[in-house]
């Protein structure tokens, strides 16, 4: 542990600054470099008043490098707390909550306390919501609030440590782990790690049947690729399941329905609702349609771009490392690599931006909206980047590598200052051997390589970056001190007591900020390459195992170390990834169906000749294998619904509870029954039996409608009951023919 | 008019009779033909009892044939509204009401007044449901109850009478005939009517379109087959959308969360619920799962039973049609249709019988769980009926035939006894040229002639077998008045002023229950010819649009006149019979391309030469055309899903309602306000400017936390911004470097 110690105090003479947070919510970080000091001050007079003029107490200290640092907690707890129930109440309203919060706050606060998450999202909105809304309106680095460059909430040291510590020393998160996340970090990252752990548990599934299949069946086994198929399917079919159980233990199902507003959202006009009789900002919905087409040309010039970088760096390497035969080959091999190491983030970067501004663009109304667009695009360019060389290498080298490989002699510009001889960089006409270890030795390079790389760009490289930054920034800090002269060094005015906590502070102000999307990517695509590709390699889910145990652990470290403490956002499910997830997933019926008929027992396939191919039979294997998945997707789906859960029983009893308290307060004893009882005993009781029929009939007839006459003849269950019985004994079959003859003049 | 008139009128001399019910809400038909007197006796006074004992009235009547008619209504006004008001609160709790009901009884039947079929289906509840929740546990032939008939609601033949004049008048039922009807027959029925009504509508699109291309681009049209998936798409998603908005508008949404248990249903052991503390009755789901997977043989056997048949029949109609030369052969071609005509329905009716008892075995503890799993049953039976005749001919005889024709000299069996040589049943062994017209006129067959047999067996023939019946009927009391003696006919007890009514009563009691599944699932079935074959014969459409404006129209006369009046129950979709209308119309985007494929550009497709049909072309373009219609109806559903309708637009104002309601009544003024204006008036608003800073700072350094004596350095919004103004003054880049120089010794 000295080592996980040691990563955690980067600066020990921090000392008890990690103890405390002075009871400080959040921290804006006032940067004014570049704004003139008149325009600073008077944004930053305004930035205090609005945030005092919704209920926050301020405090002010000097920051690094032409910053302030604003401190921020509710004035009081009586405010925070009307804060707190009113949001419970909105919960309520929207039905997010079974049950009201009790009338009595004091009673409300004692049955359900204030969780930390619940309290920083609430404030945060305070800060942030718009003024007509209730907040203050503080939009970091966007109009008026140019100079605010970040709202961020300091970290909980003592919990981090703690929670680290306690994450590296199990194997599986416990449902109360999970709920341990969520009082702290909001439930949208709670959803990541429940989901990262359901997954991770589940991976044990195809690691076991993956190495076996992969020491009994070798690659391309069908009975690997139909369990793995059937794996998938029950997965995502859990999850499903699983996310909404745990957003009712959460107490956040439907919470999607409350959205916040994009202060973004440019709208065209004005119309009153007439509903709510509110105004609405609205947006043509027709102009935004005409805009998300865009996504599609988008869609069709990232694949082509990325394409085309991929197809051709894929093309130089299989004419450097199949057909050239000059020198520097083993060098000349990398040469493709390095094309794409250099593109490839340039490129990504590239249309990522471009992607945030098509999504700008689209002007959604709300957060939701507008992250859900930019995740679908964001998913696009990594189904291009992560899929394609494979997808190039099963299905068009492999089948159509001898038709294709002799004009790769286009690719002679690339070795020709190398080789020897013509000879050397020129495709046999005939005869072409393909490579039949290329796409497995791909598949262990996505699977196995390029995860401990990201992982490495992830958490080890920034590390690395932010000693190596500090260290410089304390050394020109040495050197300028010593030059002479008291430079006006931020640390100067802090008083003794708080200085610690201020150079620590200093430093989360510093702290990148976190995003769960890229998170979620990474093991999207993850789940991806299991699902599309690991029946030409099994033990890609061993691979995965041990990959995402460490990736858990070192996403945790990376939130508490590496980035500010994220601002605690609810959720109710995993969004958009869960079509992604089942995009793959059903894709995966398809890949699969297609890899095992083309290379089940030839490694070599079709050896790189398309005519060896029967397309028919390969067309019957996807049709056969997709609707063999789409069945059992609808059979699990089903036979899941009917499975009771813990979130389920939660919700049918809050329901319950509801129903029984509303019956028993409003109904019960008073309006229903009394009404009931009163109908039933106060009814047509009359039951003159002294009455002749006929004296009844004459009088009937004088008076009353033909209704009342009909409902008079028979007074009461008695007379009923005779009259009844009277005609069932004329009637009934042969038994005293002439029994009730002599009443027969009626 | 005056045919309508006559129908409607089958005997004149009832006369006033149809203009009034007497108030009679539920009649029972008790027949006691088969029991002992005694026993009929005792179950009659048990039957009076236990109606009485739920605030119900009865009177008694002689009925036909060994029978008497109860009539029932609400004992009191005050008992109906009880029962109503108890009705509206249970859907406000189970969330199908948006708005509770108004604490007040006398407002909130004001603001909604019962309608008919509420009223009509609360008292049959009453009746039906089991004693110990609140009814008088009455189930017709069952258990006790032997002798219950039937129990019914008298038509309402003023209305009856005015609604089927009102729908001859009209092509298209807007939506307050909908609604009329709704609040008459209840939502069930209703939903037949305006799914019926939608349909019709949409019918005039490919109605349209198939004419032209039937004139213009003859069968088997790419371009119609396109647009005829795109249509059943768009029909599907908008019957999905319509069926939502028309629960919202009715106020049934999420009605069928309301269950009615089974009577039927036999329970294991007893359970106490953990939540509601309620006993309650189990059946194992392990054990009705295996009864469940009995549905899988059940649906192989119908399978090959009905395909033996229809596969058999076919034979011996191509072989006498096309092979066969000898005499009578214009007679024996017909011979097969004989023998489907007098099997099919017999087996038909024993395999229905057989998935009625699966369903009873299967066990299931609801009314609404029970009917779905039967429809499931019988669109599966009728699926094989319906539409095997038509895929033998399209995908077994016109490709193989040349390969089977030759085999079918097994079938001389059933010529020859009119045959006159053996060459006249001999198939030729080569050349054999497919008859290209079969598929088309099979086509027509079942969209157009077996629409009006149909049509003709629901409507006319029972029309008629009645008029018949009851002329026999009369003739042989005729006969028996004139043999002499006053037998003891039900007439003769009757008050002269209620005769007519309880004729008419008596004649209603004979009727036969109204059962909404039949019509549907004809209208499901015609669905799948249009979908699956229409591509054949594009005037499909026209003959379904001709046939269903008669069909609504002779679906109301059948509700009216020939069966009892359906009890009002309750629905809010179309239940299963939307899957199987996905499921058909999904379907249908596969052989729409393999018929198209198969037979474009030429009558004969592959001649009945298998060699001709190049199979991954075939399995290419059907691969092609389901994931376009799948990707279609993603995109078609997502569209409409973003589309305002006025149910939405209903639901959200009641929710807005709601919400504003609660917020004006328990928040508002009191809890939230004043807390959060306590929060920003009482804040630390001390701004005490005179103390000096060290004074302060050492009398703080003294008592306090220390997060208190963070928060004390800077009393109030003026400090905070004279400190932060400081900062600012002294770093803000190059702007009198020392301008704020002298107060640093802070």
């Amino acid at each position: 542990m000295a080592s996980l110690k040691s990563l955690y105090e980067p600066n020990t003479n921090l000392g008890n600054a990690l103890h405390t947070n002075f009871d400080v919510d959040f921290v804006i970080d006032y940067r004014f470099a570049t704004t003139s000091k008149q325009a600073a001050e008077s944004q930053f007079t305004a930035l205090i008043h609005a945030l005092n003029s919704v209920g926050l107490t301020t405090e002010v200290r000097n920051g690094d490098n032409c910053a302030v640092l604003i401190f921020i907690k509710v004035a009081s707890p009586r405010h925070l707390r009307a804060e707190v129930y009113r949001s419970r109440v909105q919960d309520w309203l929207y039905g997010v909550r079974t049950i009201a919060p009790e009338k009595d706050m004091q009673k409300a606060f004692t049955a359900e306390p204030i969780i930390e998450a619940e309290r920083l999202r609430l404030v945060y909105l305070l800060i942030t919501k718009p003024k007509n809304e209730g907040g203050a309106g503080i939009t970091p680095k966007r109009g008026e609030w140019k100079c605010v460059e970040s709202i961020f909430a300091l970290h909980d040291h003592t919990f981090n440590k703690a929670w680290i510590k306690d994450l590296t020393s199990k194997t599986f998160l416990t449902q109360k782990d999970l709920t341990e996340i969520r009082n702290r970090f909001g439930e949208k990252i709670a959803f990541y790690f429940a989901f990262l752990q359901s997954y991770f548990m589940f991976l044990t599934f195809p690691a076991g049947v993956g190495f076996c299949s992969w020491v009994l069946l070798g690659g391309f086994s069908p009975v690997y690729a139909v369990i793995n198929g059937l794996w998938c399917v029950v997965f995502v079919e859990y999850w499903k399941k699983q996310e909404t159980d745990l957003a009712v233990q959460w107490g956040v199902k439907g919470v999607s329905k409350i959205q916040h507003k994009r202060p973004d959202f440019k709208h065209e006009s004005v119309v009153r609702d007439p509903i709510t009789d509110e105004e609405v900002k609205v947006y043509s919905p027709v102009k935004r349609l005409s805009r998300q087409m865009l996504q599609v040309p988008f869609a069709l010039a990232a694949a082509l771009i990325l394409g085309t970088l991929i197809a051709t760096c894929f093309s130089i390497e299989v004419f450097i490392s199949e057909v050239y035969g000059g020198p520097f080959k083993s060098y000349l091999v990398f040469l493709p690599t390095v094309i794409l190491t250099v593109a490839m983030p340039t490129l990504s970067a590239m249309l990522t931006g471009f992607a945030a501004k098509l999504t700008d663009l689209e002007n959604y109304e709300t957060v939701a909206a507008h992250e859900n667009a930019m995740v679908g695009k964001i998913f696009v360019l990594n189904f291009i980047t992560s899929y394609m060389p494979i997808f190039l290498t099963a299905f068009v080298y492999v089948p159509f590598a001898q038709v294709i490989v002799p004009y790769l002699d286009v690719f002679q510009l690339a070795v020709k200052p190398f080789a020897e001889n013509e000879k050397q960089m020129t495709a046999p006409k005939a005869g072409f051997q393909i490579n039949p270890d290329r796409l497995k030795k791909q598949v262990i390079y996505f699977t196995v390589t390029a995860q401990i790389v990201g992982f490495a760009l992830e958490l080890v490289v920034p590390y690395i970056m932010r000693t190596v930054f500090k260290k410089v920034k304390e050394v020109k800090a040495d050197r300028a001190s010593k030059k002479g002269g008291a430079t006006a060094t931020s640390t100067a005015d802090d008083h003794p007591e708080e200085s610690a906590f201020l150079v620590r502070v200093r430093n989360e102000a510093e702290l990148s900020i976190y995003d769960v999307t890229t998170d979620f990517r990474e093991m999207i695509v993850q789940f991806g390459y299991l699902s599309l590709f690991s029946v030409v390699w099994p033990l890609t889910a061993v691979s995965f195992i041990i990959n995402n145990w460490i990736e858990l652990r070192g996403d945790a470290l990376k939130i508490a170390l590496e980035t500010q403490r994220p601002v605690p956002w609810r959720a109710d499910s995993i969004g958009p990834w869960l079509d992604a997830l089942g995009f793959l997933s059903w894709l995966g019926s398809l890949t699969s169906a297609a890899l095992v008929y083309l290379f089940n027992g030839n490694d070599f396939g079709p050896g790189g000749n398309p005519s060896n191919i029967k397309i028919w039979g390969l067309l019957l294997t996807i049709f056969f294998s997709e609707h063999l998945y789409l069945g059992i997707q609808l059979g699990i789906r089903t036979a899941l619904g009917k499975i009771d859960s813990p979130g389920l029983q939660k919700e049918r009893s809050e329901r319950f509870a509801v129903r029984k308290q509303y019956l028993a307060e409003s109904m019960g004893q008073e309006a229903a029954e009394e009404a009931a009882e009163g109908g039933i005993a106060g009814g047509e009781k009359i039951n003159r039996k002294s009455l002749e029929d006929e004296a009844r009939d004459s009088t009937l007839q004088g008076h009353g409608t033909p209704e009342e006459r009909f409902w008079g003849r028979q007074r009461g269950v008695d007379e009923t009951l005779t009259v009844g019985r009277r005609y069932i004994q004329q009637a009934a079959p042969k038994a005293s023919p002439r029994a009730g003859g002599e009443k027969k003049e009626l």
